[in-house]
């Protein structure tokens, strides 16, 4: 069980993270947290640093990202969960974040792994997008070597060679995480499909597979979002799939809260 | 929607189909077919011509296989799915099957699709094990494209770099195929995983990301079966299954009948 | 070491077999088959039964493109490689052609694979887009079970996730299949790339790792190819290739002929 | 055209790379210097700084492998490429490298590839394990953007879903390269492969193809190597390799020096 101020991942419940892939601006962050919080989600993420395919493409806030992000888990109480992507920002990032980041592309960056092991914060570490599952727990545990055991895991999708979706969702991963440890496991529908309209049945499976939770992209205005509007839901749709999460959870004998 | 004598695939209900890997013998196949009509199941499945990757594996016992099948149709009352590898078998093979499995070794097997597109059965077309979902879909047209469309469709499994299952399971498939064709799609999660213990997870997961049923499978004495054991649900793991299946089923508003 | 009329496969001599993917038309053909000849194929290719994606795109000939490869062995000499794609049409394949190549698509037809097994004639068995090579020996092993030791095996690329070329030629299969069977492995770069301009380059480094010939598809007019146009060689292209691909076979210490 | 002191990588000619997985010792590492200087090498590679799956495994010996890496160079007179993991450690390791290698790992470490775009040092970096060409040159893009074009490319196998060897070796990569971008590309057959008696098949296939170089692990005693001996070629299998390699960069028209 990993515990956030207010939350604990991990069995029971099963523990909804939402809000935007990058943080934009004030209001499109708080507008969206606000949503996010009143559609019963308990952690909000957004990033701040934002490792992007192309060095020409949007990449984050950065430090003004943090900070509205500061704002925002003030405003709503919501924890906030947010990527770090090296070690020299770890002291500006961990001092607004609840939760830190190691993004998918970061998942052997061993160095950084073992910084964030360093930290007494939870880390949700993502998988690899070419990662075996195998990789995948000794990454992990680069972290808790160095006495963190605080970290949360996360399917995001995995590289295949289908075309239709941005990834391929693996959800065997979930079943066989929980066999072989006692970390949490998350799934990611929105990197994991790529679709907005494929979220909901998605983030309904995972939770039947057996979940500890879901990383949701939500955005007030998709059309405009300066990352990844091609997966978030509008708070509208967002509200509408936590309706559908809450019966499979319920048919799973887990609570949302 | 396609009709099988008592059963309609697609919409509303979930079909759950059950039944051993290969038929071995009367009493295995009848002893099986009872229990999983006992636990549910409204469909039987049951190889008779086995594709095996060596030759030197059990290949089936063929028209013996047919006949036991007819049997377990007699005794039980079930509809049969069985698969035909050979345009040759077709005839001897429709004689005892309400269903005609293509393969997944088969799904460009095109002079095969062309022929089962002559027939008047539904056909259970499964994909590939590194088809795209255009190349699946492209596959059913040359099944349709004969005049039989009564096609189903099947995600098992995809190949991918992960070793520690024998497949990949692609639920993203089920809301992509759902918004491209008016075929219904069922999921196979046990060569989807290739592992029992993962089966139920995988099975309840497909339901909630909109499957129309499943093809399990069930084998009175898994670790003497004759192929694929590891997968292979006890008749009481079986029933076990179809309980937390209803309740996912229930949360997405379909029944089991 | 499988021997055709005129031509060994297997050491000393890296045997080219060209000709175009699939034949059109009298004059077509005759006109590729004469400019191989000319540029140093040894074996012709031609195929008449196309196992097509769609069913509505060019599915070949058939038994007159059989006719046409009849004629054209008849006045070039060079013996004819040709794809059968279903036992009811061995017969007629197999009075036509000197060679059955049993596409990648059907390496694991297995009653396909049991009949070829029982012809007394050489048999080229593509491997499969996503056969692991222990996969494949087990495929060839149908053949030989039948006592048909003449299997020639040929790698053509396997599928990844890599989207700029058809396919991922996979050049470390030749020293493995050298490694684990006594079989010949020719390679197949037009296919294994999908880009005309990649061929000469991938033909010459199958050659140095260790190949025993090539595949290579060549057509009197790419652009208006039925199929495959984009990754046809012009005659002018082809006969361009044999000058390099003799400099590297010189230097691996083996000839063209 | 990349240029280190003495060697110019980018055409005329093909530019060997070799040296051991990792420091070890002074004596594993000056040995090995020598025997590859004596086989032909041009430019020494070695790790000080070791990314590895496990945080169990051996680590490299950090700044003292740089200090030995430093004393091979001036030794035997041959420029050295070394692994930078962090952007902390860059400074220490530039001190003692010619060339900056960024790893698979850290391919879409993008502070570390803007960290080393602000150096004027040649930067090898190579491909992601699952990257694709169009995202592997955006990572090169990261480097220059930040005024360092002495970018050098690395093929160094992709993960498919092919067990018997460590990773697919993706010479489709090369000419693609070559036609998209100005900048050198070499080959890496010891982590391409992952079998040392397959290197020089391997490496000859990576020159055909268009390669500007290779970078092959060569270890003085492989069985006690601390990481990677399966792929690595003895002193004396290097020094044959070099000759099948010289004879087809003959064949190709370009010199080894």
């Amino acid at each position: 069980m990993v515990t956030v101020p207010g939350v604990d991942i991990g069995r029971p419940a099963v523990v909804i993270i939402a809000g935007p892939c990058a943080v934009e601006s004030e209001e499109q962050l708080l507008s969206t947290a606000r949503a996010v919080k009143a559609g019963g989600a308990r952690i909000l993420r957004g990033g701040a640093f934002k490792p992007r395919t192309s060095p020409y493409s949007f990449q984050g806030l950065k430090e003004e990202g943090l900070r509205l992000l500061a704002l925002a888990r003030a405003e709503t109480g919501l924890p906030v969960v947010t990527e770090v992507m090296d070690a020299r920002h770890l002291e500006m990032v961990s001092s607004c974040a609840d939760i830190l980041q190691i993004g998918s592309r970061n998942m052997q960056n061993f160095t950084l792994l073992e910084e964030v092991g360093k930290c007494r914060m939870p880390v949700l570490l993502k998988r690899g997008m070419s990662a075996t599952l195998a990789e995948y727990l000794q990454a992990a545990e680069y972290v808790m070597k160095g006495g963190n055991d605080q970290v949360v895991l996360c399917e995001r999708g995995i590289r295949t060679f289908e075309p239709s979706t941005r990834n391929t969702l693996d959800l065997n991963a979930i079943p066989m995480l929980k066999r072989e440890t006692h970390l949490p496991a998350l799934v990611d529908p929105s990197h994991g499909t790529g679709h907005w309209w494929m979220v909901p049945r998605l983030a309904c499976a995972a939770v039947a597979a057996g979940a500890d939770g879901l990383l949701v992209e939500v955005h007030c205005d998709p059309p405009s979002a300066l990352s990844d509007g091609a997966h978030a839901l509008t708070p509208g749709a967002f509200e509408q799939m936590m309706k559908e999460v809450a019966s499979i959870a319920a048919a799973v004998g887990r609570p949302l809260k």
